[in-house]
């Protein structure tokens, strides 16, 4: 009997994935549509979002014209108006609290068949919804993504050669970006292959506040890397008996994962803060729990599990050079094998390691560690750190003794096959 | 008495160099002009240009409307009827053949006081002049770059925030660049600060050819790279008794070095080839012997002294990861400190080493490494490989020679100092 693994990996490995557009949210996922909104991690209740997510849920209502204020739509989350539903379940990764709305734009890309990935584009520096920003500049960029830069940049996708991001993300790991927490180079990289359609096609003025948007945007990239992660992850996943974890993400309460041959099952546990580097002012008491899809990049191959490609990136996560390649190494035990397409220039060219086994973190008693971005307790403060996240081993163990499990009687939950 | 290096050193290391423009050569610099040109490398004569020198020459001429066609312009260097000098002599350094004439566009950069250097603009992949190409296509770019292309660049940084280069460099060297045979991330990233204003001043498709030159022009950021590091070390030179090396340069016959107590005189070997990786087709009997001013980087402290931080140039010149490390390693040995600005994350943010002792290089019998493009030696070909050179020892002793002598009898040279 062959591997179960390596359809999972293969997905990971072999598809080539490219950039579609730019579209708003309502007409690229079918779910999404008035009061049916998205948001990170795994399932929660309208009353138990923590405090960021809570914060951009109210301001996307105003966003919407769901309510003239944040008064208006604290009434409406109170009335249970509002259906939400993970960002996952519908082909979407949203960063931070996630929250996805029909107006939102979102990044679609695309690969063979008719797989499609999304997520939201991303806001740039300072306050942004998605660490629970809500205030009027916070909304007004927001619109302005929504009314003019999303389509201008989608026009330009539309008449620029065609961009593959897997090609795009491992030469993002030469220019030393992880490609989840540093972005950096690969920004420039996206926005250099989009800017002479944008100044071809626009007003001089319209085009320049877009290209200063993009190359002024150090995450530009973030969206497009996630989204890019979660079609590879959604390849992999519902492939019988496959041990390969395809969702990491965390709602700000729990963490929750999936596993390639446990179907849509979550397997959560409470969200933990990590280890953080704080912002001036700020510590640990002022964090929210793990919140975001963002983990969908260690997932995939890269984030924290290329951590060694982007040195410099300790500047702003802390720790030091070689704590990266230990941690890398350490995620080489986990995982089913080493990327051939995404490598490690520093390590002489070796592959990130791909294709985490819920089974041999189970054995080893290894966690996987994610790169992440830490967002205040509190609605509309946003971001007050970033670092390293060890998650909690338990689900993993959990994953593993329910594949185990499906192994001595595959009639139970195998449908037969096997 | 204090150490002789340290004026030197202060200039390598505190000048910050700042973007001014882009202007034509004949305005820039006030020797150039009809028939007055430059070239890369120690002084040369008009009957001893090696092969794509003198192809750039002959395609210069007829770029300046100096001649009709190739032949016109052979006539005219027969005749005698033009002037050259080093790059090197007037502020500035050019890149293979480094033929600069008063059309050509220069960059030029500026720091406290009176300071600029100036460096030909890049023309891009494939035949160009730098390597000796000389035909229609090539002075078609070249006349597009001086009527459209250059004022374009010039006056969006005229409109732009000012733009520190050296720190520009630094961060190239986070983003995988040397700045010198690898400058993907540092092009996107001059011209992403420079996009906006491009966008704002132009119409739509001029703004869009200039974006898709500079964006597609991996080795766009070369002659800012090199201008600044040429006005640092002209900023090194001229200090009494100083043994750091202020330029190292090849004409495509001879080596030539500059030492930054020993005035003017240049110190001269025959030009070696080097261990370069060469292109399809191509071999070392193909090649001109080292040729060109941009050995100004690894002068400066950047490049090949910078190798550990780009170890995906590994790729294109040739080489492992280890060995560059090694490298640099061995650079550390000979240079007089290591860059408080020039940091090599991989290397736990360890500096590069700056300012190369000719006296360390003699008493330990190292000579710099330089990294390099190869050009074939027949004019109109181009360029035919990349790779690691080392300078041969020979000009380094002989300097440190000169200096101990002159440290002997210090009115001999030195005017009475001392």
């Amino acid at each position: 009997m062959s591997d179960p693994r390596v359809r999972s990996i293969d997905a990971l490995e072999c598809i080539e994935v490219r950039l579609e557009g730019v579209r708003p949210a309502g007409e690229a996922i079918p779910w999404v549509g008035r009061r049916r909104y998205l948001h990170a991690g795994p399932p929660l209740g309208l009353d138990e979002l923590p405090g960021p997510m809570r914060g951009a849920l109210l301001g996307a209502l105003v966003f919407e014209g769901e309510a003239e204020d944040l008064d208006g739509a604290e009434a409406l989350v109170a009335a249970g108006a509002v259906e939400v539903e993970p960002c996952h379940d519908h082909g979407c990764v949203g960063a931070m609290a996630g929250i996805v709305t029909p107006r939102m734009p979102v990044v679609v890309v695309a690969a063979a068949g008719s797989r499609r990935a999304f997520s939201p584009i991303n806001e740039g520096l300072g306050k942004a919804l998605r660490f629970g920003s809500n205030d009027a500049a916070t909304l007004a960029r927001l619109e302005w993504l929504a009314q003019a830069g999303a389509p201008t940049l989608d026009r330009a996708i539309q008449a620029s050669e065609p961009i593959d991001l897997t090609a795009m993300i491992a030469e993002g790991l030469r220019r030393g970006d992880e490609c989840h927490n540093r972005n950096v180079a690969s920004s420039a990289s996206l926005m250099g292959r989009l800017a002479p359609a944008v100044a071809e096609a626009n007003p001089g003025s319209e085009a320049a506040r877009v290209l200063a948007y993009g190359f002024g945007n150090r995450h530009f990239f973030l969206p497009f890397s996630i989204a890019t992660a979660k079609l590879l992850a959604d390849a992999a996943h519902d492939v019988d008996g496959s041990p390969i974890v395809t969702a990491m993400c965390g709602n700000g309460r729990r963490l929750g994962i999936r596993v390639s041959g446990l179907g849509r099952d979550w397997l959560t546990a409470p969200a933990p803060i990590g280890d953080a580097r704080f912002f001036d002012g700020y510590g640990a008491g002022d964090a929210t729990p793990t919140m975001g899809d963002s983990f969908i990049t260690e997932t995939a191959g890269w984030g924290a599990f290329a951590l060694a490609a982007a040195p410099a990136i300790v500047s702003f996560i802390g720790g030091d050079v070689d704590s990266c390649r230990r941690l890398v190494d350490g995620m080489r035990r986990i995982c089913a094998t080493e990327s051939g397409r995404l490598l490690i220039p520093g390590e002489g060219f070796r592959g990130t390691p791909v294709g985490i086994d819920a089974g041999l973190a189970a054995r080893h008693g290894i966690a996987p560690v994610v790169n992440n971005g830490i967002a205040h307790r509190d609605a509309g403060i946003g971001q007050v750190g970033a670092g390293i996240t060890r998650l909690p081993l338990e689900p993993f163990e959990r994953a593993a003794a329910a594949l185990a499990e499906q192994e001595r009687a595959p009639s139970g939950s195998g449908g037969g096959r096997g």
